[in-house]
């Protein structure tokens, strides 16, 4: 008989939509299509000499561990220089509070395993990040949306939300993906008294923080945790757990990206990965681990963010220049994305045909709302295209934009 | 205030025992301890020299592919190799009906989150690989066990456990891990019928079938399904999904498998995927095509049946001089196990303890089994080490055997 698959999936599978997302992104591989629809880093930025001397040292050195089975939780000497990097930003951990995940995608989708019942309620910005919902919407998760402006999500609305009850608040304190927003000093401590009144964690998704062209460093929500609770007579013991990548910094076709936690939720997610995938490849972070010790990486961000600086003012200008006056955007202060939002009767799911009838791509806004709005808002990526693209595309959505304005 | 994280974890958590294997492994890493605990290949044969050539040439040739973000079902010429060789053993599928995945683990979970909701039953050999129990009891599966032979899978009593419905049925049909059996051809046929009959879906782990030393290759239960289905006039629909990996053909740390079946099965798999880690290092899967394409594998494949035929020869011959006559074991005709069972009064667990005082570790059986039964029986694993470790080994662990047994 002819297997009744859909009858047979689970819950989980009826649930997954077929992502918008990668509809879009097949759309706007067409050559012609000047893209800010994708989330790519620059190629141009990626080390590949350093990969080819790490990947052959290691190969030559040490290939019966790069090549045999790891431990779930990764390679030590890469999670020690992990936990060393985070004690430079005030965090006072050990190599025990570091688990190496295949990409931070995947320890979305962990902390979605370890907390995630159908029905639990979330707390996220709004917008937020698509592949944190795509991750927990397999679990069943509710979303509590709280809004942000200028500064990030607005605290004083986050006590209504926290009241509802939430199995923990999900963050992107820096550049925020999509909306460029950086949560101020002032709402990290704000977030961190409120989710420690609430007995609520936090989960922090810091994948640009390295990557700032401007402006002061701010320290990550798990430092200003840490911090609050030292005030109060503890050591770490974290209430926030932290995840950030190697895929910005360095490559993100090698998967090594980490989490940072109290002993007793990392040992409960690798027990979690280890169901999984058993591990991350030893090899690649074997090769992560070459390449980045004796402060590669330091030298490395200056290149990443004079190019990705570069390619912002190149968006900022021309959006300045092209765009009608009618239409807003935020000021990234780094990373890779900005927001940009219409008046009202623009939709901008419904201009995206235009849009690459004219050769351009976006990511409508709607698909980072979970409460529905969104829907005159738009992503633009500007980390991958050169400026000289970034400001032809600009110009052609520009113009489309105004058509669109004008006629009516 | 202090989080209640064991308050907050989603039942997931609660089922999640901290693994026993884990525990053993690291008591058995202990340098002096010989250790048939593990289930590593050998190191020896690694293609170190084939891998780094490989590397090389994709950061030298294709580094902006390599280091950049990929599709979620994996690199295409990679899958349509894959695809091709399945087509020699008469699977008739495209690049289509292949995803790749991170590890065969990620693919038995991905299969849970398709398939298992909490309480759904799972029809599983008696014993069955502790790595598919583990990834679906975080999904909440529960178990209907069915007798083996030494031909595998009693299919005289798979009817019974059809009959009370279950989700799919899971077979390891070569050299099974842990009992080193393989499901006889018969078998396999009557396996594909009743599936069939039941509407009930076939997960296929075959990891080492193509590790044979001696006997002749049987054709993979996805091939004999598709041969049931054309007889019956349909094309290849896939009752089957078929797993697979290059962890035993060339190395584990890359950390590269892949799953086949029905184009829709596997464009939900994909989805799945996406949310679990997006994709699949496009680094590894360019090296691992790399040095798998012109035949490589072919050739490399018997190197590594003739060095595990070897091991398993000298683990053979050697319980066959130090064990006492009371234990009985199997005859793999490949991979890399075999299962022995002692007198029923004999608790391999219990055991353990002082076999690590011998300086010999094992896993007792009664881990691979969902219904309580194999206390009597221990897995040994023949392809990481040496025959000369092998035989002090097995001589070591004899000793504690007819210790135990004579002295009641």
């Amino acid at each position: 008989m002819e297997i009744p698959w859909e009858y047979r999936y689970a819950y989980r599978v009826k649930a997954m939509k077929s992502s918008f997302i990668r509809e879009i992104l097949k759309i706007t591989q067409k050559p012609d299509v000047i893209s800010f629809a994708g989330g790519l880093p620059a190629p141009t930025v990626f080390p590949v000499k350093e990969f080819q001397a790490a990947a052959s040292h290691v190969l030559a050195e040490s290939p019966e561990k790069a090549l045999q089975y790891g431990t779930t939780e990764g390679y030590l000497p890469l999670r020690e220089m992990i936990a060393e990097r985070s004690a430079r930003y005030g965090l006072n951990i050990g190599a025990a509070n570091v688990s190496i995940t295949s990409g931070s995608q995947q320890a979305l989708d962990l902390i979605g395993r370890l907390f995630i019942n159908r029905g639990d309620r979330v707390i996220v910005e709004t917008p937020s990040y698509l592949g944190a919902l795509q991750a927990w919407n397999a679990y069943g998760a509710d979303y509590i949306p709280v809004p942000m402006d200028n500064e990030g999500m607005i605290t004083s609305e986050l006590e209504k939300a926290l009241r509802k009850g939430a199995k923990f608040i999900y963050v992107l304190p820096n550049f925020q993906n999509p909306s460029g927003v950086t949560l101020s000093l002032k709402r990290r401590q704000e977030l961190v008294r409120l989710a420690d009144h609430y007995g609520t964690p936090i989960i922090e998704d810091d994948p640009y923080g390295q990557i700032r062209f401007e402006g002061e460093h701010l320290p990550p929500v798990a430092v200003v945790d840490s911090e609050y609770r030292e005030e109060n007579g503890n050591t770490y013991a974290g209430n926030v757990i932290y995840l950030s990548t190697f895929s910005k910094l360095l490559a993100p076709g090698i998967r090594i990206a980490w989490a940072i936690g109290d002993e007793k939720v990392i040992s409960k997610l690798v027990q979690a990965k280890q169901g999984a995938d058993l591990h991350t490849s030893s090899f690649n972070q074997m090769a992560v681990y070459e390449v980045s010790k004796n402060g590669f990486i330091d030298k490395h961000v200056e290149v990443i963010r004079a190019t990705y600086k570069e390619r912002r003012d190149a968006m900022l200008e021309a959006m300045e220049e092209f765009f009608p006056t009618e239409v807003s955007w935020t000021h990234p202060e780094g990373g890779m994305f900005l927001f940009a939002t219409l008046p009202e009767n623009l939709d901008t799911m419904a201009l995206f045909d235009k849009a690459v009838e004219k050769k351009v791509a976006y990511v409508p806004g709607e698909v980072f709302h979970t409460d529905g709005s969104g829907g005159n808002t738009m992503r633009l990526n500007f980390s991958f295209s050169n400026p000289d693209t970034i400001r032809e595309g600009i110009a052609r959505l520009g113009k489309m934009l105004k058509e669109e304005l004008y006629k009516k």
